[in-house]
């Protein structure tokens, strides 16, 4: 009741994204007021196991009592200055600290707060990267399909037609598509194509690993080797977007580790502030970043620079979340948590009637079903009523626990969805 | 010599924005630490006067009490959850409240956290809207000269050739381009360009009263009306780019209220969390809100949208900064602050012999000065090192006081620039 008035008051000022406005209403909307640990509270007062990771940014749960205090340290300090033209002492820190993780030797890093700007940086970075060598005809990238790098014009022409973007073509400029991670020779083609068509690209994007808004289609990690080798042979800029893959979702602590690539750019988000602030970046490597080194003033700056890149508070958070990922063993948890998922979906959910597929890479997890329409709609709101937040990406549901989660909201996980599966099964 | 420490720390692994990083270390950045009031704070210890508001955000000052304790309550409750298809209370608070100030009526608010995607989504709304109602060819967007919207390639393609961002040509799409403010019938010129074109487009784009990132250049703003009159008349979308002018800047709550435009889409970001938290947002007018409205999951909805986008805490700060705004009467003094920084510009600066023009608008500043390799740089580093923070545009030195600026603080920024300028001119 009191939940239905807050729903119209949401309807009546605020536009969801993709979300259809129309119908937002009777999907039945969670309205979150608080959250305590793993649980988000509505409010009606309802509590819902976060299987969702509030879209996947969320790593260690919410109300982290170490990140709070983190953020009211850095509150007492300063909560922003700009990064044109001038530093912040708590970016560095955190930046120091990213440095010794990230798969990049020597990174430099460009902050922004939005993952798709990020992208953007990427994608221009890398573009400008062959101008101030003075290389013509640089001006294009491979990309996959299937693939998702973020709903900006840049990042949306990098990305393939989901989502029906095939309608903002007039605004995207083309770029060389391989195949997608269906297609199990696609980097064997994407190394083929890079060799052949070299003098017309900047850079390669990939996801690595795992296209996670395509429906968590995993690529088999050892097939990436022939896209870093024609990379390598050919001067092409290597750029990985990790933003959904980042910080332990997949198992390591960045999908390309396990891929065994290094990249000359990376892109993240999400995950970076454990899911408290907006924040993301674009990592690059020293060749890259010393190319843009030149007099004062000159063409060979990047122009490029958000209002709110490097936000103090969010560094703050960014910092002591990066150490608790490593004193609280989180990596180990995900290892853990992710074979006991992938078992009792095998166990439970697999042998469904209507359950195509179920792919599972770390806490980032597939369950496709037939296709008919509004199944995936369904069946996540049946779960939902159940108390597990859950949202379909089309026909496949996909399940992204915080990274802490314990070996009973796993199960309550699969066996909420078991449930909510078979009920759709006599629909 | 701590500075220095931290400044060899920064370079090794930040990238700043709009910086030249070969010698980024020569021009004495200021590292900042903590901040108190209207003062940042270095790493050597020394206090500056924030005469930028840290890059155009900062509206009320640092550490504000009131903005502190909303964001602590607001990290008790909760500080991030989805938007995707789920709702947030506090988020659906601040719109209910922005929605009380917008120039549009019944207004709805898509957020981002990026400025620049803030703008991305404005110009996809506009398109989307034509095709949403079957309509073809209005692919196009007519733009400004001197127009600056953000480096995102959306965004960018909007925007004229400012920094250099010519080179990116083959990524950015195309636009009709309008002269910029400097040429004083430009509006009119679009006008006649817009009801030439109009069947190509699908909005025009504009920052009304004050093109900021152009080096502060001031439109009288009655002159817009014949723009509002072209867009009625042919039914081309009307977008407004408020990031830099929103939330009481120029003067006026917003700058299109000044001008007496009733835009269908605006673009708010910068000042909107005070200056704390990354917050964007687009506003739709009912008409084109409504236009996106169809069956669940149809090709009418918008698929958009940033992971973080309604961020929890932003939004809790933005909603007590929009109320600190009325309660303190923040216009008032920008009224009065403003009269006094062009008075005291026009007795102690605008003579000065290597001064060009002198434009203020509201709190939003640019000092002209005769064009001369690094002049602008070597100014505001003169200014600097007398403890007031200050920032160019090329030649032009761009002073954007905070929004609660005393009397004392307008007295010291003019002074200290009038002595950097009359240093310079000797030069």
């Amino acid at each position: 009741m009191m939940s239905k008035d807050w729903i119209d008051r949401d309807v009546a000022r605020v536009w969801h994204g993709f979300t259809q406005m129309a119908t937002y209403a009777d999907n039945e909307p969670v309205i979150v007021e608080r959250a305590e640990g793993h649980y988000l509270i509505g409010t009606d007062g309802r509590r819902y196991l976060d299987a969702i990771s509030s879209l996947w940014v969320t790593t260690l749960g919410h109300r982290v009592p170490e990140l709070d205090a983190a953020l009211i340290e850095q509150l007492g300090r300063v909560a922003h200055s700009t990064l044109l033209g001038n530093g912040s002492k708590v970016v560095i820190e955190f930046a120091e600290a990213l440095g010794e993780v990230v798969p990049i030797p020597d990174p430099h890093f460009m902050f922004a707060s939005d993952g798709a700007a990020a992208v953007e940086q990427a994608l221009k970075i890398a573009f400008q990267y062959w101008t101030n060598q003075g290389v013509r005809g640089r001006t294009s990238y491979l990309a996959f399909g299937g693939a998702y790098h973020g709903d900006t014009v840049g990042s949306l022409s990098l990305g393939a037609d989901g989502f029906g973007s095939a309608i903002f073509d007039p605004l995207r400029f083309p770029v060389l598509r391989a195949p997608g991670f269906d297609a199990s020779d696609c980097m064997a083609i994407a190394a083929d194509m890079i060799r052949t068509d070299s003098e017309r690209l900047a850079a390669v994007v990939v996801e690595p690993y795992v296209q996670g808004a395509a429906g968590v289609k995993i690529h088999d990690p050892a097939g990436f080797k022939v896209l870093q080798q024609a990379c390598d042979e050919t001067g092409v800029l290597l750029i990985c977007d990790e933003v959904a893959t980042g910080f332990g979702r997949t198992g390591t602590m960045f999908a390309s580790q396990r891929c065994e690539l290094t990249p000359d750019i990376m892109t993240l988000g999400k995950g970076i502030t454990g899911g408290y602030l907006p924040m993301s970046v674009t990592v690059s490597n020293r060749k890259v970043h010393d190319a843009f080194l030149g007099e004062d003033l000159s063409e060979k700056t990047l122009y490029h620079g958000h209002s709110y890149g490097g936000n103090a508070l969010a560094a703050a958070i960014a910092l002591r979340h990066l150490r608790l990922l490593s004193e609280w063993s989180v990596l180990d948890n995900v290892a853990k948590r992710s074979a006991q998922l992938q078992q009792l979906l095998s166990e439970k959910v697999s042998l469904l009637s209507i359950v195509r597929d179920v792919r599972v890479a770390g806490l980032m997890c597939g369950v496709e079903l037939e296709e008919k329409h509004k199944r995936g709609r369904r069946v996540c709101a049946t779960a939902v009523r159940s108390g597990v937040l859950l949202r379909p990406l089309g026909d496949v549901i996909v399940i992204v626990p915080l990274l802490t989660s314990t070996e009973e909201e796993i199960e309550t996980i699969v066996d909420v969805l078991a449930d909510a599966i078979s009920q759709e099964e006599g629909h």
